[in-house]
């Protein structure tokens, strides 16, 4: 049978990114690899159209699919909703929905984009790290959470943070499993020094570490790991890492790098038989709307995002390196959208830069 | 009456470098400066000798004098203690016991050591970040937490992460009154968009800035605040954040500036008249117990501690810019410890790097 993907653009520049990302989509077609494509609305538009950042019957054709190709929400338009009703809800409803509790977030430089990154060249070039970063409970999801008035008429809020040995043993299978493929080192990062949660998560990912005596693990704390990550990030192989730790951790790596705009990341629901799990992709930036609808946005994320859905959830690793190596050429070869063009470098649009993929897709 | 001066070593290097930063003490003495000096236990060492990491008469000392001077604690010594027995929970109690609700926590680089930073140097040349960090609140401290058997037999941690609005308002006040002694501008970081904590978080921020409309106030999410530490610190005047936020992001600002070794913090419990707080001043660097005892370790960041602790606490800004003075002079005249030698460079001891500090200090 075909594969389903349900295809989400959702505001800002991401209705341009993925409409260029679907002429990549037919690539993978013409190879062969069979797609059932849908779409619908997320976020800011959903919002719009449906009064919701994510519609039921999306949902329900999210789960089923075999996997989900996402743009990008949010935008001022609608900054002064409340938090409940924000198009931000609409992936965070997807990754419980779906159950997508391993996020994966790959910090990569592009060494032609060295002289983007904000470090020195020698601290980051061919820099590799991933973090896997659990993505369906902790402070994100759990209960009790309230804004109320206490009984001293004083306004009080509190969040709840919690994990079941559960919870933290399937995300670090995942981060084990993935480090096999790599350098085999995973580095767990919690606040065990302070958390009863972290607590648990270091007792938890040792014991799961057992499993895998071909793969090293190492500890640290979230603060120690900010600052390691900054002062020496190569040291760093695979990242495990809960919610919130996880969600601030990434941008950092990912800033790291200096090739912000080109990150993909996915969401997957574990690693199945032969690799294969339900996943969502998506770029790690935002939906920028300072340059929607202007044509100028990088589709290279977008592009990628959509090679870690043929790795991970159509199991064609084949294709999805063929996208990864038409990417680092077209990026060798000087093509800039303006977001990564060096002084003095004509951009090119996302269209363009698109074609430029294609090109180097068909010339392999 | 003489300031009361509460001295707690504690372990690693922390008692070489304190012993070595009392001859600063002793410095401001002889300026006139009336000071009662006490000593302590804490951390590691207080285990070792009354079975607690810290105890309840040292805090009923802490409790009766104007400022503590803390060196650092922890070691592998003590890794193998359960949570809240371990030297950490030493300052933890000692946070709240003195009500220390303002952590700041300054990011400044030393041009001179511009080379040690992973950044490059055009964009941390000059750089001084403030970060008020909420310190006696939040996941820290709140309840309910546990580790725990569910009912389905499985293990469960909690956390729970509260703050009324009376916790936020006081930090956000410390945070705009520094910031009207530097560039008059407060950045707010929070995780509204997803925390209950971080909505009131960003409302009181918001109401307190209406107090000082001669600051500029911003609000950013705590992962978008990591990745624009890397990116571009210096857009960055005083960041106020929460008790978690804070311990990870200052760690990276400090880390940005590769003038990690050198930089102090403050926890003081509210500006009160003339400025003047309880205090407690440390190292943001830890205990090294790799080379504690050789009498090699950077005395300077506790020595910068102690003139935090002239400014805030003894209310003698005019000592501590003299100690800040002199210890510039020292670092800009090529004097090293191991820590901060370039290649090339005869490295000096603790000994000498404080007769140096000393040796400026009489010179001016
Ligand atoms: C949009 C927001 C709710 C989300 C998060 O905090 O998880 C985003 O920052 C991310 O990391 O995907
Ligand atoms: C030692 C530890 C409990 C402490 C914290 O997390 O607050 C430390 O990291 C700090 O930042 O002072």
């Amino acid at each position: 049978r075909p594969f389903k993907l349900l295809v989400l653009p959702g505001d800002g520049i991401g209705p341009e990114i993925i409409r260029e990302t679907l002429r990549v989509v037919d690539w993978a077609r013409n190879a062969g690899l069979r797609i059932e494509l849908s779409e619908g609305l997320a976020g800011g538009a959903s919002i719009d159209a449906v009064g919701a950042p994510i519609a039921e019957d999306v949902v329900e054709q999210a789960l089923a699919s075999d996997a989900v190709l996402f743009g990008a929400v949010g935008g001022p338009k609608w900054d002064h909703l409340p938090r409940a009703q924000r198009p931000e809800m609409g992936i965070l409803r997807l990754r419980q929905a779906l159950d997508l509790y391993a996020n994966l977030r790959p910090a990569v430089c592009f060494d032609e984009l060295l002289d983007a990154s904000a470090l020195k060249p020698d601290l980051i070039r061919g820099l590799d790290i991933l973090i896997v970063r659990e993505a369906t409970a902790g402070v994100y999801f759990s209960l009790p959470r309230a804004n109320e008035i206490g009984p001293d008429g004083q306004r009080r809020a509190y969040d709840t943070q919690a994990y079941t040995e559960a919870e933290i043993a399937r995300v670090c299978r995942t981060a084990f499993e993935l480090a096999r493929t790599r350098q085999r080192r995973v580095c767990s990062v919690d606040k065990a020094n302070v958390m009863e949660t972290g607590a648990l998560w270091r007792t938890v990912a040792t014991e799961v570490a057992a499993g895998y005596p071909d793969v090293e693990l190492s500890h640290m704390y979230a603060d120690n790991c900010a600052m390691q990550l900054v002062r020496r990030p190569d040291q760093f192989d695979v990242i495990v890492t809960d919610n919130l730790f996880g969600d601030i951790l990434s941008d950092a790596a990912a800033a790291l790098t200096g090739s912000l705009g080109l990150l993909p990341s996915a969401s997957l629901s574990g690693l199945g038989q032969g690799g294969r799990s339900r996943g969502l992709y998506e770029p790690i930036h935002g939906s920028a709307p300072d340059i929607a609808g202007q044509g100028v946005a990088n589709p290279i994320a977008a592009i990628l995002s959509f090679a870690l859905c043929l790795r991970w959830s159509f199991d064609r690793a084949d294709l999805a390196d063929a996208v990864e190596r038409a990417v680092r050429h077209v990026v060798s070869s000087g093509v800039r959208t303006p977001d990564i063009a060096e002084a003095g470098v004509a951009p090119v649009s996302t269209l363009q830069m698109t074609d430029a993929v294609l090109a180097a897709l068909d010339a392999q």
